[in-house]
């Protein structure tokens, strides 16, 4: 089908290889020339307005935005919504805050345009593997942009979770659960990385891999980075965070729900950015994962 | 090749219908007849004396023993240690403390008998999709029982780690990550089970297997206990702990190793024993998993 799409980042470009891979049409908003021409490799139309990129779709229009959470969606979103006409929707795939989506539907609602959340995992890896798409807002909207969804994920990776909100909702969730996950297999190394045993610690994830129950992806992404930089000398651990784990804990605080180990894992990310030093081998591990699955810069020592 | 098993439990007797499969010879040692009989179904000979087990045995006879760590294991070793004569080797697959290990190979070598210790991970699921085997000790008795460890584990999952103790240390460090795992999602699922949006929970755990960041197979068991119970009602959240995560936290103690929530993890299970009600979402889904991966018992309402 024939969509808009605004936000050739890391993640929209991927996104739009991956459309295109499926044939639907899209028109693509960028004011940088050089990611038009990208995109056009790929087979896409390149705009470098939105007023030209709504000119384009015929109507009901639907424009997916994937630009950074806050106010370059707040902007995106308000610009589109003085071009769009009722009966339009926006897909908003971009890691938001579900208040936000929430007075955004409301607002959108009153001049008759759809707003449909679509909290979006998988990183660098979903152009390959497909992204898994956790969708919130009107189920008929939702089953319009069907062909989209079913494109961007790998089988039985999308569904609607509920109405407005309900998927960057599970997207924060799921954002936290990963720092839990994250931080327990750092300090599992950590501990291994300093036992009195010498430890072949790729080996070790490697074997983990097999019939034990910690096996998971983030444990085949651990394996690769330790393959690479086995006591991971050439990383510094200093460990980002893009807000969604935030957003879980004020969440959990806001309705009296006990998160001990995902508030934990928040505040391990906050501590290693302290003296930027080498770090421990465990938050050097997080910060390696983050670039395996992120493509996040590390700081290279 | 023919080894020796002692403790037909939950385990041994799935590792004993597993090594039969693939024809090794194995003399099964239980005082329970009805075990003995149930060890034949799979062709191992079953007798109800350790002299009996070794008498049947040619030498350099091997002994695995499968039995709970501490005094039963202590037991069962130097029973056998009396029994063996040099060459011999026993292979420790319960869930040992590494410290004990060493202590026990010190006393064994005195008496030219070998020790060798396998980590073992897998539950109830290790019958159908093998074990994964975190070996320690000698490079060479390794190799003697290779075929055995072969059998036993799927495809590249059985490795040496490293000398004495050094298996079962792997595997203390890998359920310590288990439960910082078990916890993560625990805390997320508590979240969405209290979210003002009426989540499908059984849907979002099999959405998130899909191409999110969190796939792994705690997940994938998490989908199948809320598939047959929605909202864990006919579970309590009473949450044992086998030993092992507790080590890993004196062992990270002993080492000045931060471990912050794979200690958290742990004292969530102290205080999930408390009021013994039917206790949090996230308690009941750790209940739930302990069931899914170990079969282990759960307290129903």
């Amino acid at each position: 089908m024939e969509i808009g799409f605004v936000g050739l980042g890391k993640m929209g470009m991927n996104m739009v290889e991956r459309l295109r891979r499926d044939n639907h049409q899209i028109v693509a908003f960028d004011l940088d020339d050089a990611k038009l021409k990208e995109v056009s490799t790929f087979g896409a139309d390149g705009v470098n307005s939105l007023k030209d990129m709504v000119a384009r779709l015929a109507p009901p229009r639907g424009v997916w935005v994937m630009v950074p959470a806050g106010d370059p969606t707040d902007s995106t979103i308000n610009q589109l919504a003085e071009l769009l006409e009722p009966g339009d929707a926006i897909i908003d795939g971009g890691n938001t805050n579900f208040h936000d989506d929430l007075r955004r539907a409301a607002v959108l609602a009153g001049m008759k345009l759809h707003l449909v959340d679509a909290g979006t995992s998988g990183g660098i890896w979903g152009l390959k593997l497909g992204y898994c798409l956790m969708i919130g807002g009107e189920v008929d909207i939702f089953r319009r942009y069907e062909p989209i969804f079913k494109t961007l994920a790998p089988p039985g990776g999308y569904d609607h979770v509920g109405g407005h909100g309900a998927g960057h909702y599970v997207k924060m969730v799921h954002n936290g659960v990963e720092y839990g996950l994250m931080e327990a297999y750092a300090e599992g190394f950590e501990a291994m990385h300093k036992s009195e045993y010498k430890l072949d610690l790729p080996k070790i994830a490697n074997l983990w891999r097999q019939g034990s129950v910690v096996r998971s992806w983030l444990l085949e992404l651990t394996a690769n980075a330790l393959e690479k930089d086995p006591r991971l000398e050439q990383i510094r651990g200093y460990v980002e965070d893009s807000g969604e784990g935030r957003w879980a804990v004020q969440d959990a605080i806001d309705k009296n729900i006990s998160m001990p180990i995902i508030t934990m894992a928040l505040f391990t990310r906050f501590r290693s950015r302290v003296d930027k030093g080498e770090g421990t081998f465990g938050e050097r591990l997080l910060a390696a994962l983050r670039e395996e699955f992120g493509g996040h810069p590390v700081i290279k020592e």
